[in-house]
């Protein structure tokens, strides 16, 4: 496996593998930003509807890989997870010199298939923080992106130019760039978005069962509450599963919560513990700001830890 | 203690204790609809407030109380629970004639207290499922309950003519009429409105341990699935709390659901029993539908467990 070409341009071509709700939305957002794009789908019908919207698209992968090694495109893997690795062969055999970045909602399995297929050295992988309850080109939409939050990996040896690639795509399709190692980027994301989707699925269950008398009562914090148990079971599962280490951690914490919970409501009639902490934490989560991250120059001295540690107190980027 | 008296009327004046947001807005909707109606409260603000909204409103309990029993008013307990058996001192002195409604969110508790006083007789519990999240006369509305689903005790020795004066009011101030033994009530309510809370609580003290890389990540799961930890500690505790036997029920079974989830997790990699089960209850929450209660007279043979059978399949009474 080769190491990247030097790449000069922060904002080299852009080549899409899927166009799904998320690889549709960012060759739109790329393409008017102004960025030469093109993308790829197994299905014929997407590939037409993407053509009919006036986008390049097929379906030949080892043509559009092709291409994408020829004009040292940024490679975009917008497949699901265990899409991955097939994905990956096809990129090592047909364009082994682009840089490559991701959009799949774990990080750390990502690197891991990355870095069985040897190409570690040329990836940066990212996750946009944007809608996904519904799926395919035909709902995708420029506008996806804007001021959302766009983790980019920036794990300690992350090469700095296809860094600076991937955090401009980001910035260019609209969101803010929140820097975050891998490991880190799927601890967090289990506890805002994997375990809130268990505990709505545990509160329909629950509220269930008080059959339609229950449910006929149910009003605004029941509704909110199970929101997301609306969602599609095969996402959810592939999201909660495809981050079990991490979701571990978070339920063993909440589970910690609500058994202290149950023991002081029967011994002292008392929920007072769970419920002050909960509404300090809601509080901060209601009154977080957000501060823009200036200053840290892509391979300067210790630069991607320099960055870690200011996504962790918060910070985010506007512009490189 | 004296049995009611004979009432004729399911229109009687009413008499408000506690002019809060349940309270004032129930005073306003009553008198809308045509009753003659008063009200207690113990601020001299809050009665000047509500004077002021052109509302017959008092600090003198005893005189307030004096002309309910005059006037054979049906009288609403609208205080907080701590206070509940203070009101009921006041009104065994002052009325002791008068029928007895509540709407204070537990049903058990208030009837407890309300035996302990002798009263039981002459009282009906009801319970309006409308929104709490503000408190206050001023933050009143004359709509709080339009459509609102308002649950009136109907246990098996209750009396029919007070049934139907707290039936009459709740259908006057615009809900609908959901009939649901003390017990079970307090049983469905851990359910739907307590659990939530408790959940909620615990995803905002797990997503924020997380700091602010966590917070800052967090989208709408994680948003609405803690919205309600946003609510007064006061006020959840006092739900809570108040509703202890229940509420122990209804969180050891989200606890064992957890708790399976976290073995099945571990062990295999999946979610899918909770995510599938949870999926198909939030679907039935989604569909349910409603029907009307028609043909059950109060008084007649086996009214009450008709009507709480009615109830428990999700019938509501739109009108008498």
């Amino acid at each position: 496996m080769s190491n990247p070409r030097s790449v000069a341009s922060t904002t080299p071509p852009v080549c899409v593998l899927g166009l799904g709700l998320i690889g549709g939305s960012l060759l739109r957002a790329a393409v008017r930003a102004g960025r030469k794009g093109w993308g790829y789908n197994r299905s014929d019908a997407t590939a037409a509807a993407a053509r009919e919207d006036g986008f390049d698209a097929s379906t030949d992968l080892r043509a559009v890989l092709g291409r994408a090694e020829a004009e040292s495109a940024l490679i975009v893997i917008a497949v699901p997870m265990p899409a991955v690795d097939a994905t990956l062969d096809a990129i090592a055999e047909y364009a082994p010199s682009c840089p490559i970045t991701d959009v799949v909602s774990v990080k750390a399995a990502v690197l891991e298939a990355v870095s069985a297929h040897g190409m570690s050295p040329k990836y940066v992988g990212g996750h946009p923080m944007a809608g996904t309850s519904a799926s395919g080109w035909t709902v995708g939409s420029v506008n996806l992106f804007r001021e959302a939050v766009w983790v980019v990996d920036t794990r300690h040896d992350v090469d700095p130019h296809i860094w600076r690639q991937v955090a401009q795509l980001a910035l260019d399709c609209g969101a803010v760039v929140v820097p975050a190692e891998p490991v880190e980027h799927d601890s967090v994301v289990a506890r805002i978005s994997h375990l809130p989707h268990l505990l709505a699925e545990t509160l329909a269950v629950t509220g269930d069962a008080g059959g339609p008398l229950a449910l006929g009562l149910a009003a605004g914090s029941f509704r909110d509450g199970t929101r997301v148990a609306g969602s599609s079971p095969t996402l959810v599962r592939a999201m909660c599963e495809g981050n079990r280490d991490a979701l571990l951690v978070a339920l063993d914490e909440a589970l910690a919560l609500l058994t202290a919970t149950r023991a002081s409501l029967d011994a002292e009639a008392s929920v007072a513990d769970l419920v002050d902490a909960g509404h300090a934490a809601r509080g901060r989560y209601d009154e977080q700001t957000h501060w823009e991250i200036v200053g840290i120059e892509p391979g300067s001295d210790d630069w991607a830890k320099r960055l870690q540690d200011a996504g962790r107190r918060g910070g985010r980027i506007r512009r490189l």
